[in-house]
């Protein structure tokens, strides 16, 4: 079957399928210093944004992953002050993050600030926490911050990145995971966005021994679906300095002051199980 | 961007969504009585069965979908001895339920004959339990035989049909779910394929109802990944006469004397947990 009418499509050609989303029209296209940029009204999942040719997220289906990389790895650490993103340009992980009351500061460290100028015009949803006294917008380069931040500062990191290919090729790596632990205090815990457990199972395994190789003394992939992207099964790693990755502050998390679609305290529970495929591997 | 070389896709044009696989070569077209059946050779996920323009499955990620389709039901019944299934005719569910050594008879009704004798030729490995001395291959209306079934027969049916249109529309109501509740013994539990809980919900919520007002006591719907079927995120639905569905065996689940790839004892209990926006629906 050909696809009639207008379409927008991720090919994965090393995975051999393809995802495409019915859409309107292209709302906007730019080349910034970084990446090409592009937004679509999609016919069923509201806006659309695509960097280099991939599916970043839709206004309909972002929850699931926003969700999935703040709450878990915010209710696993004991007292999650400080909290630094690396990427998520879009706002969305921050909106999340600011959610908790714990949270003392928040910043955001994208190096592609139209990443969020268009957030904020197109996905004016995600960034309705921008202005919240706790958050901080930094545009630089996430690698060199994390490598001079002062030793301890931060109690989690968030990697909210796009595929290890372009801008952030060195975010999936020993040193800079190594950067990462010397940046987070005591309880500290790293959380990454891990690709897909079926068609991208050997990075994920080579992520996860990275950061164990970096000295975190533990790792747990949280697996969810994200329909927009390769595969719609989709995961985040959490790697921990001490402390068991799979216990949280589940009263907390039964009592949270705020609304959500998937996470629950239940779910926490549920995503912290690893299927034997990825066990084995 | 378009799709250049040989792929099939499927297009849903109800969810505004498309999802395509790169295939070498088709290997097989036949129009049956009941439906259009192709085969294809893609480049990356084994050989591909398509009915009527939808994906059945593929080789390389149907352990998904057979493993969450037998073991959670098969381990929540306290002792499942006669099982039903309704299609099924790749054969792959049935390998599944023949794994459980408490099986004593199972018997696969799937209307189209044709289903089952390409399986055999294309997908041998889902059909190498097809003559187990408890396996029974029926080839006739499944509606009707339900109907005809003597009342608490089977301890487990299990509905592992195409979606609610065509041949397997008359799987999707109040008055199957009646005939089913009929069949099935005290401790008796209907599962079904019951779509993506994203771009689908509202057949999912009717159809948790249609089981409930249809005499079942409880249900619960098991989500899991499914890369090629709409969404990646897939579920099945149990339907209890009695009991607590989300109790299951988990001693035997855990000494369970086969392998598996992504159920195991914790990740049934992990599937069993519902996200907050199905319970609200």
């Amino acid at each position: 079957m050909t696809l009639e009418g207008k379409w927008f499509t991720e090919v994965s050609k090393e995975s051999g399928l393809a995802f495409s989303l019915r859409v309107n029209e292209k709302l906007h296209e730019e080349q910034t210093d970084f990446q090409k940029i592009e937004i679509y009204a999609t016919t069923d999942f509201g806006n659309l944004m695509v960097i280099d040719g991939f599916i970043m997220l839709t206004d309909r289906d972002n929850f699931l992953y926003h969700e999935m990389m703040s709450h878990p790895v915010l209710y696993t650490h004991p007292a999650p002050e400080r909290v630094l993103i690396i990427g998520g340009g879009d706002c969305g992980t921050l909106k999340e993050v600011l959610k908790h009351p714990e949270v003392k500061q928040a910043q955001q460290v994208e190096i592609d600030e139209r990443v969020t100028r268009l957030s904020e015009q197109y996905f004016p949803a995600l960034c309705e926490s921008n202005n919240d006294a706790r958050a901080e917008l930094h545009f630089v380069d996430g690698l060199k911050w994390v490598k001079e931040t002062e030793a301890g500062f931060y109690d989690v990191i968030i990697v909210d990145s796009t595929d290890p290919v372009g801008p952030a090729e060195g975010l999936f790596n020993e040193a800079f995971y190594r950067d990462c632990h010397a940046a987070l205090g005591d309880n500290g815990i790293l959380v990454q966005q891990s690709e897909s457990p079926l068609v991208h199972l050997k990075l994920l395994t080579s992520m996860r021994a990275a950061m164990l190789n970096a000295g975190f003394s533990q790792v747990n992939t949280l697996g969810f679906p994200q329909p927009v992207y390769p595969s719609g099964w989709w995961s985040a790693t959490m790697a921990g300095k001490t402390g068991d990755l799979r216990e949280f502050r589940s009263a907390d998390s039964k009592n949270r002051p705020f609304e959500t679609l998937y996470y629950s305290s239940e779910m926490h529970q549920a995503a912290l199980i690893e299927p034997p495929l990825l066990t084995k591997a």
